[in-house]
């Protein structure tokens, strides 16, 4: 049994409704280690005087939360994003369960992040779109009722659980890049695309980039890599012929 | 993954205090598939108005529950005793993990039970005692804060798995595009690019080539998204503003 190679992911709840729910996160979290916790755009502001009492003593968890925009902000420096759904959705992702993503997590030097959507609605298209992977719970099929806080224990269970029992890898492949420099690289296809009509008709414009990232998110490409693309697409900036 | 041997195992409340708590304890249940609830002397008697709403649908679950006046009674029938309990406890019996007791569970043909205490106070030292093997959660040892809906799902998670549920998300992913389409790309890529100077100077020349080979590799791309990374290219050979 060896220690744990990366830090412990961060739970990242989107846009959360009740101050309740984000209370019971926070417990179910520490109950199993799990201290970073990201909040983006909680409906009713941060703090909220509901989540307190929810957490059943986490305070420690909740005082050091941090709130975000936007979700790319909220895991710009987590290069290996877990998407939860409970829905069938029809992206090219991976499919991983809360053990699958645990040994994910406990493999990798960097910090994972566990996203969840709110209470109601889940994560929207797009912001599924941003993960590496997506993790769904398997669930009963007559009833799927699990709600935030139960979505968060189990992943949290699972970490746990997979603390420890991790082999060390031999020789650690580089990582996926941090998702801020995924972003630049998805900007600039876009920005190379867009004056030239790629995106069109306007009706399917939206669909074209989720696509496009989707594509650009599944390689798990590494900083040199991206960087690389980058270098491809400046490189096809120019005009044949020309150089620098 | 084979089926079950034995049934479904029984979740015994042995006096449970608060009516949401067996409700939530009963959408726990019903979430991993598990229905057989049997409830010990409720401290508030059976049925409880509370239990309905915090069931989430689970109504089922709480409409077949059973009532004993004690745990033997309540686990007559079932020669498997799980007692789960937070701390350690100074008897001498197995101590198991949820998941241990999932293996256990299923490799019994006999109905098991899985017992959990009141909320505050926890199993009684003689009701322990009518248990086989004691089941601990591991837990965070400097927050342990269980709840007992927590503990219940922890527990149905474990049974579910075990059971080998598939992922209900299982959407077949389109295989990696042949070869020969792949070789298009890079093809295609380097078409674009020879002109431009990428491969240049000469003494770098098959080094990148390479490089942005495996890099085309890595992604393992489908048919549809190499058609779509080939479609991006086409595109980048045109003059901004132009459309075909």
């Amino acid at each position: 049994m060896t220690d744990t190679v990366g830090p412990p992911p961060a739970i990242v709840l989107v846009r959360p409704q009740l101050g309740e729910n984000i209370g019971k996160a926070a417990r179910a979290m520490l109950n199993f280690g799990l201290t970073e916790l990201r909040l983006v755009a909680p409906r009713d502001g941060w703090p909220n005087p509901s989540a307190g009492p929810a957490a059943a003593g986490a305070d420690t968890v909740l005082e050091s939360a941090r709130v975000f925009d936007t979700l790319a902000e909220a895991v710009g420096d987590c290069p290996h994003v877990y998407a939860t759904t409970v829905r069938k959705r029809g992206v090219t992702k991976p499919v991983v369960s809360p053990e699958q993503a645990a040994a994910g997590i406990h493999g990798v030097t960097a910090r994972s992040a566990i996203v969840f959507g709110p209470e109601r609605s889940g994560l929207e298209t797009d912001e599924v779109a941003l993960a590496r992977s997506i993790l769904t719970v398997p669930i009963n099929p007559d009833f799927a009722s699990l709600n935030l806080a139960q979505a968060v224990i189990l992943c949290a269970y699972e970490w746990s659980k997979a603390k420890g029992l991790v082999q060390p890898t031999a020789e650690e492949q580089l990582p996926p890049a941090p998702q801020e420099e995924l972003e630049g690289l998805v900007g600039h296809f876009e920005a190379l695309l867009e004056p030239r009509k790629y995106f069109w008709p306007e009706s399917r414009a939206a669909a074209s980039r989720r696509t496009l990232r989707n594509m650009l998110t599944k390689p798990g490409w590494n900083s040199l890599e991206v960087r690389t693309m980058r270098g491809v697409l400046s490189t096809l900036e120019r005009e044949p012929g020309s150089r620098d």
